[in-house]
């Protein structure tokens, strides 16, 4: 299971299987970077392109279901590669006797999802399986977009002293995921942050672009995975600010119970960016002008050292690193 | 599982449930047509796309496996919508303790089968779920491609008198599935046709473009469900000549003792092209000179009557009309 949490075990495959296996580093196509979008050339344009399969449970929970993940999870992974989502297309894969009342719901949640995030449906693809056989049901979507010009992001561009942006909350997803199965005796007032962040990145963009490095929308493995995966990537460190990390009480209370570190759960609303440091202050004060990023805050920097490390400065002062997730505590958490 | 299997039931299901629930016709989304592959704007150029999931079994079969699959079944959906394949991504859903020798295999057999149709895999997702909640492994794989020049493809543009072409014989790939499955005390020489058509589209397209009205891969739902979403589409109906169509006798053989209808079976390898009369014999021998072509028939015609429905013509003289595929006789086909 730990080979899907998005964590180091993920990792490992991707980079000890898929790579070596889907590029042929002679042909000079294998990619100079491992992002959430693939930038193509297509005709004249640059198309960016991104896929998810989403395998969910419970399939409906506080704040969305799978069919608005579906949707908000695949125009983030554009939008974090600076792209403006254009069309996505969807696949399922449905149980034999699924109740049409589920897929109805869950096509009009995506249908709905789309609307908001303003990117059209065009396509699509069913399958039928025995019961048994999936989970009711898996949805895969795909998305291509326009990149936005004068946007050119790579954890190789990262410098020290950059900032490290992060639009709100982290947590919350994850939480009420795990809160929505049941297993375990705690209530919370939660929802997932499930949304488009599209806007944030453009007002971002908008406001910053050429000193704006790095955007990843922090997923399955949360915030320390993806500061993990840009410390690996850059060869930096990332020193974050644990005061300054907005995390709920809800989202800190479960953790503490559980054992878990809250820059270790799901996100699927939130994103983090990299920005030169003479921008950081008119990066955040255009996120948080603009609706749902008024939480933005400056958790971190990047520094030189310790080389390829994550590390949390506490209160005290003093500090811990953090590791990508290992293992996985919440499987089949998107 | 008819709902899966590309027929009648799955029409109703994209017509009933998915095109009102994920289209405002009000906002002019709806799409103009259902093709295999949508085509949309992004930046100043066109791009096809096209997504498929794959949850054939078993996963190996002769002449193929789910992983060459999910590679050509994509290649050929943006093949026959007129545009040259340029990247796929894909994604996994894999059932928890699958052995990394099957998953290192069908890896390599995408990696193998994207090299032979000229395509890069540009990017991808895997997500694990318990054992029991798949079975083994599922592939989806989107693609994109860039439109031919001079390709202008439609139902709609299709009219009486046309030639239907169709590139080699049918029924290979569905009656190699059933057979491998060995449920049944069959055996027979017999591979699936799973490859790139592209090479044999880029040929008819070279030769005939203006003259081209329409192309399809039937796959699921074969020949005759293919051909009945033409004459749905059209308005028209199309004729064939039974003595022209192309199949094995091994394929023959199995139908007999089955009773299935070869025009009912899906194929992987091949496409339908539907032409103006004067270009049918010139479309022809572009086919028949393109490696992999030589085989390709004129199959039939296209009349003003009966109305949106397939006739055979036997040798007999006799016709009978041919419906799309009812109910689902052989499941996870592809």
């Amino acid at each position: 299971m730990a080979h899907g949490a998005g964590g180091k075990a993920t990792r490992r495959l991707v980079d000890g299987l898929f790579v070596p296996l889907l590029y042929d580093a002679q042909a000079g196509t294998e990619p100079d970077r491992l992002s959430d979008a693939a930038h193509v050339q297509v005709g004249r344009s640059d198309v960016a392109i991104t896929s998810d399969s989403f395998v969910v449970t419970p399939l409906v929970f506080p704040g969305g279901s799978i069919g608005e993940l579906a949707i908000n999870g695949t125009v983030n992974d554009l939008a974090v590669s600076g792209a403006r989502p254009v069309a996505l297309v969807t696949t399922f894969v449905l149980e034999a006797g699924l109740a049409t009342e589920i897929l109805v719901a869950e096509v009009q949640a995506m249908a709905r999802a789309a609307r908001a995030a303003g990117v059209a449906i065009v396509g699509g693809d069913t399958k039928v399986v025995e019961h048994g056989k999936t989970d009711r049901l898996y949805i895969t979507t795909t998305g291509i977009g326009h990149p936005l010009p004068g946007v050119s992001l790579s954890a190789r561009s990262v410098r020290p002293g950059d900032k490290v942006l992060l639009s709100g909350p982290i947590g919350d997803h994850g939480i009420t995921i795990l809160l929505a199965r049941g297993e375990l005796d705690l209530e919370a007032e939660l929802s997932s942050d499930t949304r488009s962040v599209f806007p944030l990145v453009e007002a971002l963009i908008g406001a910053v672009a050429p000193a704006l490095r790095w955007m990843r929308d922090p997923t399955r493995g949360g915030v320390a995975t993806s500061l993990n995966e840009l410390a690996l990537d850059s060869g930096l460190s990332v020193h974050l600010f644990e005061e300054a990390i907005p995390v709920r009480d809800e989202v800190r209370g479960a953790c503490e119970l559980l054992g878990l570190d809250p820059l270790h759960i799901a996100n699927e609303g939130q994103f983090l960016a990299v920005v030169a440091p003479d921008c950081a202050e008119r990066a955040l004060a255009a996120l948080r002008a603009t609706p749902g990023g008024e939480e933005a805050v400056l958790v971190g920097e990047v520094r030189d050292e310790p080389a390829a490390a994550v590390l949390v400065t506490t209160k005290y002062g003093g500090s811990r690193i953090v590791d990508m997730l290992v293992g996985d505590p919440l499987p089949r958490i998107c």
